[in-house]
């Protein structure tokens, strides 16, 4: 399994669709602009680095098939058909980094040929630094898991959000290519269940023991010295250290610390956002509610009548955290 | 809505359809043991005081059907259908308490008159006392609650499980009734979505400013000072003041202690266990993982071949209550 790749027989890219995860695994063939477009705005390819990936080996693909015969033409179908994919999810900001370096890499050549040689280049080398991002802190985090290490983990940060490995299921992949037993507990991730629906479905794919529990039994487990370590992914670090992840991340961490479980955050260094000096300075998102009374479920389970809070993310002091994996190295502070 | 009442005019017990809540509200009018009994075992009557009282009146309800003409016939019919009432759920105390109870009742007496005046009497007195025991605990813990606090609570210890009231929701109920305001949060409760489907139904249906959240996003609103106070109930707790409730608990316990957050534990001081030294003797039930995978949810949420855990109840350390809520009072430890 692997979320995105290039088939270089077909010429298309090839994405799994998260749409259809836990239930079936479908891939999407991908080279037309018109299913590139619906696969990123649909989420069955989602994940911030993965939609940037996706987005890079799409256009290459797509911009194959443009039956231009001047260089001029082809350049104005590609920018018309970067401007669409670039529209696809107004806020993905791997999306639009991606399809500016596409942009630029189709003015390098001056033949169609060249062109299509540097898009090439460009959309490889995208998604060659992802894979080579998450190896980095798959190799830096696997020395913090012992062999016969339980792990738990909230949300999904796998393999399923970029090309491979992901950033908090990374060190574990890697502990056990190395050979270690490793186990898994998995949040279901309440209210979208990215735990239960996304990590329970790679690291069981991927051969790791995983079992799923609900939010509310972490606790539990580590008051029983059931958990070594915690791995969580992250979306935004503040210049102090705090930082926002899924929403639960936060509960976790405060327990972590009264348990004695060491707490760590997985993260690219491109996600510190120094214009956030603390944990205050990131804005969550407030979604709709109905995510929590409908989505998923056969019959509402509240009455119509009551209010809900449904916030996306939360934000975890930086003193919570134990260390933050990075491609650089593991650090005790940001 | 009243969960329990005995409609004096048809002399039948009128309960209201847990199993339908919050879809739909209704009721059902109860006279005969066979409803008796079906309303019982498919939790149409569920939480423990709730099941008691209802096996009290409902049995008193079908004695005065019995057509027995001659006092040791109706008291056979009446042996006959305390056995079988007392079979609906396998290991409900309060049941027993209460089917106990009405047998003995059912011995004073020498006409068959006086013998349903005496089961009239006790059954009455059963659902008194538990509307008194749980005002009480309203009584007591009202004082805690200043006007216009937000309450957090987890799972349903309200009216629902009772007769009136409950007991980590009579605090709540009084000072509502005392004219201050008070806003709840409410947990959903994963994974069987007590918080959602009951607190939210019974909160709203009483007029009371309820708010809906994921377990996951409690500690959340308490590190931004949004909770003053965190009621829940109890099913057992040790000598030492460790104590047994709905999975979860634990987690709430140990965010309000990070956060400085009073945290309270309703519960009648019947439900102390001396015979549990400590949190340690008691056995946690684990339940069938479906419950998190599957049940409520149109589609399975997870992978087929992940593994689950899923402990029903959690302990969280006498060391981490503010204070023990009773009808005796409200007290620092047990």
């Amino acid at each position: 399994m692997r979320t995105l790749r290039f088939d270089e027989t077909t010429l298309e890219l090839v994405a799994i669709n998260q749409t259809k995860l836990p239930l079936e695994t479908e891939y999407i063939r991908i080279s037309e602009s018109r299913v590139l477009y619906q696969a990123i705005k649909e989420l069955a390819i989602r994940g911030a680095p993965a939609i940037g990936v996706g987005a890079a080996l799409g256009l290459y693909a797509c911009a194959l098939r443009f039956e231009d015969k001047a260089p001029e033409g082809f350049l104005y179908s590609f920018d018309k058909t970067v401007e669409y994919i670039a529209s696809s999810r107004p806020t993905a900001r791997n999306l639009f980094y991606a399809c500016g370096r596409m942009s630029a890499a189709s003015r390098q050549g001056t033949s169609i040929e060249d062109i299509k040689e540097s898009l090439k280049n460009e959309a490889f080398s995208i998604e060659k630094e992802d894979i080579e991002l998450c190896r980095a802190i798959g190799k830096n985090g696997e020395k913090l898991i012992r062999d016969g290490a339980a792990i738990l983990t909230h949300c999904n940060a796998g393999a399923l959000c970029a090309v491979e490995y992901g950033t908090a299921l990374a060190p574990i992949y890697e502990a056990k290519a190395k050979g270690k037993a490793v186990y898994v507990y998995a949040d279901e991730t309440r209210p979208l269940l990215q735990g239960a629906r996304l990590t329970c479905f790679e690291l069981t794919e991927a051969g790791i023991d995983t079992t799923l529990i609900c939010d509310n039994m972490a606790a539990g487990l580590m008051a029983k010295g059931k958990i070594d370590l915690v791995i969580v992914g992250c979306d935004r670090v503040a210049a102090n250290g705090d930082f926002a992840n899924k929403t639960g991340t936060l509960s976790l961490a405060v327990n972590a610390r009264h348990f004695g479980v060491p707490f760590y955050v997985a993260v690219p260094s491109s996600t510190v956002d120094l214009s956030a000096l603390t944990g205050d300075d990131i804005v969550i998102e407030e979604r709709d509610g109905a995510e929590i009374t409908e989505k998923f479920f056969k019959n509402p389970i509240a009455p119509e009548s009551v209010k809900t809070y449904n916030p996306a993310f939360d934000v975890t002091p930086g003193s919570l955290v134990t260390g933050y994996i990075t491609e650089k190295g593991v650090f005790k502070s940001i």
